[in-house]
């Protein structure tokens, strides 16, 4: 942690200056913001309604706009003290009123947020504004975090590591315990290591049921002989981590041995390939060719990773299809895994921020096939 | 729970049989829908990734499609054994291929869930379809709940109250103690009581804070005088339990109780205006002005309840807006709220069950005036 000391407030205003430059590229004169996750990264604003409207050429911002509801009125001031708020319940509603009245000409909008009904009652306000679609433009600049965002995602891996080791050393993960026990212990573990809240809810899969890929945990006992993956995040600051190790509980059996060295394989293939420049199909390559050589491609049924930050998926993907290549302080996950239906499976998951040179590992826990007794 | 025993399983046919209704109705041949929870609802199917095809005429459900992707290729086998699955990581374009395949003609979307961008590509597939805007249809379903569904909620309710009653009987509550440790106790005996989840971050909101009405629990110490307003939730099956109290920290004072009891009668007045037949307005006017009759109206800044089920919010909102009119056997939460900025506020909430007759009750814990030693 102490590389990447979060300080007390991100530069909020600095983010909003990368995406003026964006608008300015896209030729719009303002940005509607709808997305709750954007207008957090773009001014600390954690309310459940909000919209935002940002404009192309505002250095000053006087005319940078969050409006939410009455039951914020308190937490909008102190969240965003360096903006105009406004309040109204229909938020972008009354946004795209101001824009109007304001006589914007081009006003963007998240595309991929914004649904066809909200676009449609935009329309019919009659406020002369031409709306234009614009996906993903946040998101792309949320892609590589900065100093504050690595620092938290960091403490995020670094409680998860702490709760997993809690876990084994407590002896959690023994025969007879169910698959919802170890889940709900290991959740206690991450809030006990200074978690705020989980990342999503903690798979825990054991035996057969290691075999798909998103099991919920259930009732199901673990027993001598399993595999037991575990797929769990912590979350710090509205920051998630997301690690998967799978566990062998007891001896290793030959079939498990083989299978374990193979993912663990091609996810150090996944993780060396993570470079500024790269493209997210070639690590994605990278990885699944591992698997692949060794026949079992079709087990392996998912996406190589995703990158991770305020929301646990998030851009880029890493997957077969895709375009983009990765920058310096892109952070991602890299989680192959094969899986045999009605027999188990293995998924190993790190998140890491892609580095010039190598990344940066920010989960630490050992990836060595772990025998649980 | 006695009186509403789940059963093993929803009757999903049922329910998509009311919908086809609709359907027939809305005079369209198919619906595509997207919205997660509502599939959920429909089908049982519990992934992240998913699109569902529902014929108007379809009564043998033939042509009735589940689409997701390969990871939930053994998971949509056991949660839909009854519906076709296809396998498919853009599940929602290869549904509305499949409609076009099919030359379905008039194929109705959740255009308040569907985005722009969404929109677009579908309608870009060139597959001759007529995509009709069809808001809520679902969404209108799911307020009336079944016996199944009332038996999840009563027993999320149940596991909230007892897990408040055991906070307060261990001498949880008491000064000294910080917003988080009290929110995470709660959460965690929340969870000892038989909850799957939280519904949502607990609200643990000590003196100055309680006057703010969704505040996050800080590192601020209870202190001997305080109100303590917490709003929590139970999450059991996919249900929540929605429910605020408000406490005092020893000796309420004199504007204290003035207050308590003004939200008390608000919240009462609330409760019993509920009725089949009654329109959601009135029910909020029926609350409300019991606080504006005392001056105070001003400080009541939010509606006075919401739906409650699959989701912590959802249909119908009780507000001074919107149309719509309660049937036997919708879910609500009727929470009253007065806010003295800088000073404190009180919020009393329950879950109930609109009933001919008097609601009924999910949320038991008491409503008196509670100072805590």
């Amino acid at each position: 942690m102490a590389d990447h000391d979060p300080g007390p407030r991100p530069n909020y205003a600095r983010r909003r200056a990368a995406l003026r430059d964006l608008l300015v590229e896209n030729r719009v004169d303002a940005l509607l913001v709808t997305d709750l996750i954007n207008i957090r990264y773009l001014t600390g604003f954690t309310g459940s309604n909000a919209a935002l409207l940002v404009y192309a050429w505002d250095t000053t911002e006087d005319r940078t706009i969050i409006c939410t509801d009455g039951r914020y009125r308190t937490q909008v001031g102190e969240q965003v003290p360096d903006l105009r708020a406004e309040i109204n319940r229909a938020s972008a509603r009354r946004v795209v009123e101001i824009a109007g009245e304001w006589q914007t000409g081009r006003v963007g909008f998240e595309s991929h947020i914004l649904t066809v009904d909200q676009h449609r009652s935009f329309q019919a306000l009659g406020t002369g504004l031409d709306l234009v679609p614009i996906p993903g433009l946040i998101e792309q600049l949320r892609m590589v975090k900065d100093d504050f965002e690595v620092g938290l995602l960091s403490a995020a891996c670094t409680a998860a590591d702490a709760a997993l080791a809690a876990l084994l050393e407590r002896g959690a993960l023994r025969p007879g315990r169910t698959e919802r026990q170890v889940a709900r212990e290991l959740e206690w573990l991450m809030f006990e290591h200074g978690a705020d809240a989980i990342s999503f809810e903690t798979i825990v899969a054991a035996g057969v049921n290691s075999a798909v890929p998103h099991h919920r945990p259930t009732e199901a006992v673990l027993e001598t002989g399993d595999f037991v993956k575990i797929d769990f995040g912590a979350m710090i600051g509205g920051y998630h981590s997301d690690m998967t190790r799978t566990f062998v509980l007891g001896s290793a059996s030959e079939w498990q041995r083989e299978i374990y060295d193979l993912v663990y394989r091609s996810q150090k293939a996944g993780r060396e390939a993570l470079r500024p420049g790269v493209s997210t199909k070639a690590v994605d390559a990278a990885s699944r060719s591992v698997i692949e050589a060794a026949g079992y491609g079709e087990l392996f049924v998912h996406g190589l990773g995703h990158g991770v930050g305020l929301q646990i998926h998030e851009a880029p993907g890493l997957a077969k299809t895709g375009t983009g290549t990765l920058l310096d302080g892109v952070a991602v996950t890299v989680e192959p895994g094969v899986y045999f239906p009605g027999r188990g499976g293995v998924r190993i998951e790190d998140t890491l921020v892609v580095r010039q040179g190598d990344p940066e590992l920010l989960t630490r826990t050992s990836k060595d096939l772990t025998e649980v007794d």
